[in-house]
């Protein structure tokens, strides 16, 4: 039953035990389902009166460009986030969004969050709870780059997508499909691609890790988790608080 | 009649015009008002069970330690602000919270915050909406990390500090009180403490900003928003989306 259910829903779950309702609700935010080639800015920095978009299939990013060009990534996205939700709430938005894959996403209006928030209050309360989450990953990333060496910094990237992606059955401890380029990594890290690629090597010859050909596969997850620091608790994936 | 109102309801009033049942039901998240000591430890990281907290008077900062000792600071906390929200939605703590002056903080237990979501749901997506706010916050951070130099840094985060507690009338463009020491912008910034202090020196020398005996006085607030490339949308104070 709950295979048969978006993306969304099953995040929300993992938080909130959903009523029928509440499931009806949610499934309004999936009415406006549209594609998206690889590549195409979502939302742009700066742009107001935009939506908000729930991914349903593929991968995203957000970044902020500086006015110096460069780019800093701040989050990837996987089926089941919201795009732009801070977008929608702040009027004017203070991020870009980009399709890494062809992605499937439905646009989601103000209007439609605000309504079935009073409609749904327990709705709000699971849509805080995933907005903190990514906060947490926000606060992660941070982390990385003010503490952690460029090696940590890769290894954590690779095993927090790792664990998301196996909570959406996309992957497993052996490892995931992977779309990023070197380029993501760094853009993300605050490295360049040249230390990014010397890092993949070393992890590889070390045996801990590959990520080769659109895929990562863990070698030593054990190992890989130590040397990272890397402890899932920020992903609060526990079961329902809120029944 | 607005000054009356707890900082936390002035907050969120600046987003959603709260009606009177909604600032009712916010004012009993005022009720166990408690004091603390500055360094008191209000929330540890990995604590679970732990409660809220709405800030009062005065400031404090939240924190991840690293197994080598490392601290990254995430952010600073002033009046109005909620402490451990994310602690409380993810029953474990991901971060630590400390005092850094003496502070006032009224203890807000979960069911208070659910309850409350549930009676008013207006006030659910107001603070979602001081949420998504403080993920902006540090997602600014991740950018000075990432991508801005040690003057920049600095700048941006002595001008951050300033427009928040302007809005709270505690500061202006002259400069503001700040009870930090080099210490607390060093971990929070990713530089060490005497990276800090040549950085405050060359920054007073250049007759942008002084940062002495607990005063932030900005000497050309014009040239050190350019500095530090500072644009304070991401703070979206524009006024109630939601009316």
């Amino acid at each position: 039953m709950l295979t048969e259910l978006s993306p969304l829903t099953r995040k929300l779950s993992a938080f909130v035990a959903l009523s029928d309702a509440d499931v009806a609700t949610l499934t309004r935010f999936d009415l406006r389902r549209r594609s998206f080639t690889p590549g195409h800015q979502m939302i742009h920095e700066g742009q107001s009166g935009s939506s908000a978009f729930v991914l349903a299939k593929g991968w995203a990013f957000s970044y902020k460009l500086l006015p110096d060009g460069e780019r800093q990534i701040v989050g990837f996205h996987l089926p089941g986030d919201f795009l732009g939700l801070r977008s929608v709430l702040f009027r004017t938005s203070d991020h870009s969004i980009e399709a890494i894959t062809r992605i499937e996403a439905s646009e989601v209006l103000t209007s439609d969050i605000l309504k079935s928030f009073a409609q749904a209050p327990r709705l709000a309360t699971a849509v805080l709870w995933a907005a903190s989450r990514d906060e947490a990953m926000v606060v992660e990333h941070l982390v990385n780059l003010g503490c952690r060496s460029a090696e940590e910094r890769v290894a954590h990237c690779l095993l927090e997508l790792g664990a998301r992606l196996a909570h959406l059955e996309l992957g497993d401890r052996t490892g995931y499909d992977c779309p990023l380029t070197q380029y993501h990594l760094a853009d993300a890290l605050g490295l360049s691609a040249v230390h990014v690629n010397r890092v993949l090597r070393h992890l590889r010859e070390e045996r801990l890790v590959t990520f080769q050909k659109g895929r990562v596969c863990f070698e030593n997850f054990r190992r890989l988790t130590e040397l990272a620091q890397f402890d899932e608790a920020y992903l609060d994936q526990d079961g329902p608080l809120l029944r």
